[in-house]
């Protein structure tokens, strides 16, 4: 059976990720990004599924870095998932919204949904965890009137009731995951793609005006379309960059090659990060 | 006197920016981004200082989004900030690293310092807390063979001993902080500014192949040098992106009025987010 690591730990969005994306897989559960991407490095399992951007358990700095300069693994999917947190209580809770004395949740849970607290509960005190499965866990272990922030998941997991659903204060937000595994083939995720991607990474010779403009014309000539560009600093020193161009479209033999050639002729580094489908969830 | 405000708790890398960067000043910590964002927007405090990049305490994308899409505050300023983890123990502690049972401390600082960890404390359990000084406070509290990783306010503000300095991977790391306020001369910075940068934002008319070209040229034909360029979907769905684009000069009355001019013929909406010095830190 195929075995895919996820940053853990139970209850969070990048399970939430992994169940709802693969069928009848086995899990594993890994306490940091570096572990989960050494681990598929290293063959110990076959998939691993890391947060890429907007995620409350990691940052994407960390994956992207982790991946360019410690351990290139080929991207094989993107996982798109809506972000829904829930205001969580404990099945027996019955009281008033601004009964609620103290609400547990990640830092980073409690300021998505910090529209809805300051004006919905003003006056309750906000406890930081280490995770959004953690604050549910202390909920389900208080006799206490107070709540978590969590996904459905984290409700389903430790017995919660979701007292109010998305309480999040944008509604069209999305998280993003990255499927790596040495093997494209070896993860069937259970969903059509809509759309497939193209992900490089791209390093500039050096800091001038205009250099990114020049790289851009490469892509933009042949019309191939960007709908992500970062630029993120080389970890040698300030004022050196590299970035990552997410292109509209799967790798093909002529127009990627092309644009290749051009960049290396400018003196650019080229990688190609993956040529993977992008998922799109519905929870 | 002037009121700052930052993202706390006690021992965060935000509270050794500020402390670094301002001298006798009246602080006050915020638990989350936006409510310490919405202080100075409501007048309560003169000046917040958010984290933007890199950072563990808060993500990149809440700064920016909640600037963009909640409360618009000018940039005055920006501290950047060497990321130097630490082992911290307690004073009286005297074995060996290997003797470490247990490490305490936030999920992203454990992942910073992933490579000394895997080589030196294989055998330790990893503990995440929901902040560095938190996981300090617990060391400083235990009679165990117990470990944090923190920076030296960490270190400072609980009484711990630095086992170990620099256990962090990556050597030329930073983490930048946004210094926000409605009267840019307001925050007086102890340090010499080395540059100075201006950062907008640009909502392009709709995803089209070479949108971003034409956006970069407007740049590029002027000589204005982009040290960072970042791509954004915007809340209204998927597919819809803004830029924020930092430019390596301070804003002028020719050239950037230019900019914009061409750009917004081009159907773009443009937004200068601040034009503001730039403090690099020494710890």
């Amino acid at each position: 059976m195929v075995k895919i690591g996820y940053l853990g730990p139970r209850g969070t969005f990048t399970k939430l990720a992994v169940d709802t994306a693969f069928n009848g897989v086995d899990t594993q559960s890994f306490t940091t990004i570096p572990e989960c991407i050494d681990a598929v490095f290293h063959d110990q399992i076959d998939v691993g599924v890391v947060p890429l951007e907007n995620a409350i358990e990691g940052t994407v700095q960390l994956t992207v870095d982790y991946l360019v300069h410690q351990a290139r693994l080929p991207i094989v999917a993107e996982i798109v998932v809506p972000i829904q947190q829930h205001l969580l209580v404990s099945p027996d809770f019955s009281k008033d919204l601004t009964e609620v004395s103290n609400v547990y949740s990640h830092s980073h849970a409690i300021a998505q949904c910090h529209q809805f607290l300051h004006l919905h509960m003003p006056e309750a005190a906000f406890n930081f965890t280490s995770s959004t499965g953690k604050a549910a866990e202390i909920v389900s272990n208080s006799e206490q009137e107070i709540a978590a922030i969590g996904n459905t998941l984290a409700a389903k997991e430790y017995g919660l009731k979701i007292y109010k659903e998305n309480i999040h204060d944008y509604p069209n937000n999305h998280t993003r995951f990255l499927v790596l595994a040495k093997d494209k083939n070896i993860a069937a995720i259970k969903h059509e793609a809509e759309t497939e991607k193209t992900s490089m990474l791209i390093t500039l010779p050096s800091d001038y005006a205009g250099a990114l403009h020049q790289v851009l014309a490469a892509f933009a000539w042949r019309k191939m379309n960007l709908s992500k560009i970062e630029s993120r600093p080389m970890k040698t020193g300030l004022g050196n960059y590299f970035f990552i161009v997410d292109v509209n479209q799967p790798y093909d033999e002529v127009l990627f090659p092309g644009v290749k050639a051009e960049l290396e002729a400018l003196g650019c580094n080229v990688t190609i990060l993956g040529t993977y489908p992008v998922y799109q969830m519905d929870l």
